[in-house]
């Protein structure tokens, strides 16, 4: 598959959760792409929301402070748009179970209202949701497809769950066109890194470029990664690509590293240190054990593959964080 | 298995939905075998709350209308109870999709502030949620089992998803003793008949009684039946199996009916004609075909097989309605 980039130039594009990681990056892309674009961003202090991620674009973009939850201003903002990217989320577990109702409305309920709000406004923009690996819960094979059963073990993977069969659901029924990509832990320039509330890599990074030794837990959990430019170009990918209509792929699927060796790797790369402790035992009830992605049906559906390895992508963020962390704490 | 059911006597018991068709059958039952019993009903009059479904019992319950989104009065509702049994919902497949917010407050929503509810204040008690068949939407396999993929093709079925997945998760982070029941189209008297909103069946029964010839919609669906008294017992069992606790189950099972077949044995039993029309357009979008459960996980837990046959079931149904109709127009 070859996809035509510049189909996006002078395309309005709306990214919610625009200020934030995964959707700063791909706005950074799609105004290199020559794109008209809006982002819609909180900037709730819990969420990746970071005016420093759209240094450089900050004047070809039009900024909206506004939360996804707030159905009233979502139809002047959907309308007219040719894409929409879906990507603001709670993405804490732990913040799921201690304030579930917030996850609740975030993930599942302003979801709706979004879809209802494309109905009316925005029937043929096309909307790509970035959901997660989170909603399969523990794994009973691996690597996981998208035939995996749904067994999410915390309230953010079911309110995923329900938001994401919203928009396959509005697709059959209302004809939307709504792709949804389940990703697995992304990371790269832009991430959070103040805590954990967007990946462990986050603190990783922070206190491995502090001096600090950072603390693995556990350590045999086998996890996979994404570069967030390898994620921004499967967002970019669906988008084009009208044969992902109606479909959820997942999208992950590079090498597989227990959490020892991806500290190996972290902590070689930022010549750090860290410790291993034992998996909390409040983390416990909802940890997922094992998990790593098969991503062929999004590679035989439009070609994609990560192109960015761990080690490769852990230097360019570190990079990016020797230069900005005081912009990120 | 064989179960004392005695052991309800004296029992503080919690029926959410109480005055609904399955409730106020499960709360006849409950004050039968001497338990103190609660109901607790918004009498919306979208849904099941009917005061003539507890004729004979009302001055041995306690009555409380409330709605389960009114998550500052669960906390009194609930505290104390060692039973409760959860069977509010939104049921409506073509309302959930014309009004989404309500069933997601309703089905979604309300469900994980009763289980916070519960958490808090009832921390022991043993709680049967009543879910649907909806949550596996279109068949990809018949009878249907537990392990069939979760696709449901309307927001109801996305909803109640949620609201299971929360009993569940409940249980296995938080130590709540929750068991989740998936029904399939529950008949028998005290039912909603006014209209389709609860099952079908509601609708054809009134008009058979009414001397109207009722509507079958296609004809060749496949439909299991179960009667209402076997839903109340299938409650009771998983109420008191402590084996029971954290576990799903479908609960269906008998007959299997073609609804061309369904509507010859009701037109028989009310001497009634019926006219079939195709299925209509706005519906088919979110019509599920042939359904019709694998009840054997739930036998093999409980014992439990349905007892009555849809011929008696439809014949004690009308018995109940030729006395009763005008009380549920």
């Amino acid at each position: 598959m070859s996809y035509d980039y510049d189909a996006f130039a002078g395309e309005e594009v709306l990214i919610i959760g625009g200020i934030g990681f995964i959707g700063a990056n791909l706005a950074h892309r799609l105004v290199g792409l020559g794109a008209r674009v809006t982002l819609i961003d909180s900037m709730n202090p819990a969420y990746g929301g970071n005016m420093r991620n759209i240094d450089g674009i900050a004047d070809r973009v039009t900024v909206n402070i506004s939360d996804v939850r707030d159905r009233h201003a979502l139809p002047w903002l959907v309308g007219g748009k040719a894409f929409i990217f879906n990507l603001a989320g709670q993405t804490s577990h732990m913040d799921s179970m201690s304030d579930p109702f917030t996850d609740l409305e975030i993930n599942a309920a302003a979801q709706l209202s979004l879809l209802e709000t494309c109905r009316a406004h925005a029937p043929a923009a096309k909307i790509v949701f970035a959901s997660t690996r989170q909603i399969y819960g523990r794994p009973q094979y691996l690597p996981v497809d998208e035939k995996h059963p749904i067994k999410p073990v915390d309230v953010n993977g079911i309110n995923k769950t329900a938001g994401e069969f919203y928009h396959i659901l509005y697709g059959e029924v209302h004809g939307l066109r709504t792709t949804v990509l389940r990703l697995t832990n992304t990371y790269g320039p832009r991430m959070r890194v103040k805590d954990a509330r967007q990946t462990f890599l986050g603190i990783w990074f922070r206190r491995a470029l502090e001096g600090e030794a950072f603390e693995v837990w556990g350590g045999e959990q086998k996890r996979d990664y994404t570069y967030v430019d390898d994620v921004v170009d499967a967002l970019l990918r669906a988008a084009l690509d009208p044969d992902c209509d109606g479909r959820t792929f997942n999208v992950g699927g590079g090498e597989i590293l227990s959490l020892r060796e991806t500290a190996e790797i972290v902590a070689a790369a930022a010549d750090a240190a860290y410790a291993v402790r034992e998996y909390p035992a409040e983390r416990k009830k909802i940890d997922i054990g094992d998990y790593y992605s098969d991503a062929s049906a999004f590679a035989a559906a439009t070609g994609w593959t990560p192109t960015v390895d761990f080690a490769e992508g852990v230097r360019r963020t570190l990079d990016y964080y020797r230069h900005h962390l005081a912009d990120y704490l």
